[in-house]
């Protein structure tokens, strides 16, 4: 099979973490016979300070016929969010119906946990996160205006087609996994619409599944539990905005966001799928070589696995710990290594 | 002094919480010479169950006159949150304008946190949360009910005058503390509106504070800093939602909400303020005499402390954490204590 990526390094380490992909999937590529085309993007805030857009009008049409896209990072320090954010990673999530953003969480051989006692046994789950719709909607706006009278609203928008198709993805996940145990991540006893709503929904998609253990938890004791007691958790749904929250704080009880990868999925393939490192353009590193490419790494096993290469995304992850295990560990996790040693140690235990 | 105060045990564990701290606050009266007015309101489910609401219509023309309200929790399994929670709990913080919740998180001696080496020197912060406004509104509505195209909103509304009094009492209190550090919680790259809104008052408002130390952190990073660097923390301001989050998250890394107080407060003094622990009506371990009671011996000492009875307060938490740090714990800190034998311990450590 040929393979037809698009690459988006954007800003900041992104620049840094993606070459080092590249690396190793050209190693993969050649190791497990399958054809790539790596055809590479400049939208960035680069791109946007020349041409006063983060990408060309027709930029979700050049990306439309890639299989998948691999994303770095986008932002940069002068350039304000709704221009980064909103002129590029959001509409490509939205446009493509990405609205599956699936982000393990697992204590890599070798890293340990902040969380005193804990093991790999106990740090093991997945976080499926709404990616289209709810608290990140560009609906609202601002009455009164410079006054003390100013008020600024904004909408959350739920859909019975958004939040259906999101707890049925995470309930296929879940039955697809040994414990087959899902949670839903909720605030209906403050939030007094749409979370009931949620609930509602997650009640209706879930009892199709009758060999799933379901519960739920309110968001603010939910983030508590994953510091107690994160072994409870094996597939976890929410919000795009509750989502968004346990998908850095689940990493944080595993090692950090140097480590965690994601998957935005539009599960039925008519639009390309993304795949990204959770942690951003970190300005504040960027240029010294230091990033830890881990979570690019980890983000492409995802994409091997949704493209069908499911072995080579398993090798590449089988490097990456053995590494990690052998002590090898960039500056993040305490370690020394650098975005380009630990890339080529990885890719020397490839072969 | 002579203190009006409206006890509110409410419902499961509040009944055995408030009479535990009712017990303490006696001695304390009697040790510290002041005088203690208290009223019983049996506001709760089970009030509903009789009456169809949660408190009379003019519940709150009741607790008017008092200085300060002791609450329990409120919420029982077979009646629903709205009702509850949106009939009593919440009703109380606007109407009164409570607009500050403020939750301390802090390591008490012989209290272990979850995080590997923390120790009380590095877990000791305040969360300032917004409490009558943001996304806990009840405007929103749902449309094409029950159908495919079923559309749920749900409006967050920010005002000028509730964003910036919170700020300004969360500079006030930073300034009083030595680290003189105020951390603002955001997310104003995914929420386009209102979160931007709140960065721009947050900067507005600090701007009057120059020997502030002032930073911000989108509210899913935050939370992996709680956990990954517990000790960058001072005083933490939110919105009501993130506010929320924050402080059961914050309880979590300091031994759980079995301890974890809050004081909701009318800055002004214009209305009642109340008092309540971080927990809720915790239905499973209701009746069985094992709630931890620190969580409400320590919003009572918040409360003293707002009275001006702050020596009461300092000699009742001095109590707690000599038990405490003897090593008589309940069970949720994996001890054995009952919430009488604890409470009896405290009032001998206190005399
Ligand atoms: C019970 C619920 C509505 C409440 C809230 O979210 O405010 C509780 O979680 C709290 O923190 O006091
Ligand atoms: C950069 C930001 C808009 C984004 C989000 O909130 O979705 C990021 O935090 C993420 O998790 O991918």
């Amino acid at each position: 099979m040929d393979y037809q990526i698009a690459l988006i390094p954007g800003d900041g380490i992104g620049r840094e973490v993606i070459p080092a992909g590249v690396k190793v999937l050209e190693v993969l590529a050649k190791e497990f016979q399958f054809g790539l085309q790596l055809t590479e993007f400049p939208f960035s805030c680069a791109y946007y300070r020349q041409h006063g857009e983060m990408m060309p009008a027709d930029g979700l049409e050049q990306l439309r016929p890639f299989q998948a896209i691999l994303l770095g990072a986008v932002g940069a320090p002068n350039v304000a969010d709704h221009v980064s954010l909103w002129g590029l990673l959001l509409p490509i999530r939205r446009q493509f119906e990405q609205y599956v953003n699936l982000r393990p969480v697992r204590l890599l051989n070798g890293i340990s946990s902040p969380l005193a006692g804990r093991t790999a046994a106990d740090i093991d789950f997945l976080v499926v996160r709404e990616n289209t719709e709810g608290e990140y909607s560009d609906i609202g706006g601002r009455l009164f205006t410079g006054t003390d009278r100013e008020v600024v609203v904004q909408e959350s928008v739920f859909t019975r087609k958004g939040v259906d198709r999101v707890i049925r993805f995470a309930c296929e996940t879940a039955m697809n996994r040994p414990a087959r145990h899902l949670t839903s991540a909720t605030k209906s006893n403050g939030i007094r619409f749409t979370m009931p709503y949620w609930d509602e929904r997650f009640r209706a998609v879930t009892a199709d599944y009758p060999d799933l253990r379901c519960d739920q938890f309110h968001i603010d004791i939910l983030t508590a539990h994953f510091v107690q007691h994160p072994d409870w958790f094996d597939v976890v749904v929410g919000s795009n905005l509750f989502g968004d929250i346990l998908s850095d704080l689940g990493p944080a009880v595993a090692g950090g966001i140097g480590v965690a990868p994601s998957a935005n999925l539009n599960v039925e393939r008519e639009f390309p799928s993304m795949f990204e490192p959770v942690h951003g353009s970190a300005p504040d590193i960027a240029g010294q070589g230091v990033a830890n490419p881990i979570a690019t790494f980890w983000s492409i096993q995802m994409m091997l696995d949704f493209l069908g290469e499911a072995p080579a995304g398993a090798a590449l992850m089988a490097a990456v710990e053995k590494v990690t295990g052998d002590g090898f560990l960039t500056r993040d996790l305490g370690g020394s290594e650098t975005t380009d040693s630990f890339t080529e140690r990885v890719i020397g235990s490839l072969s």
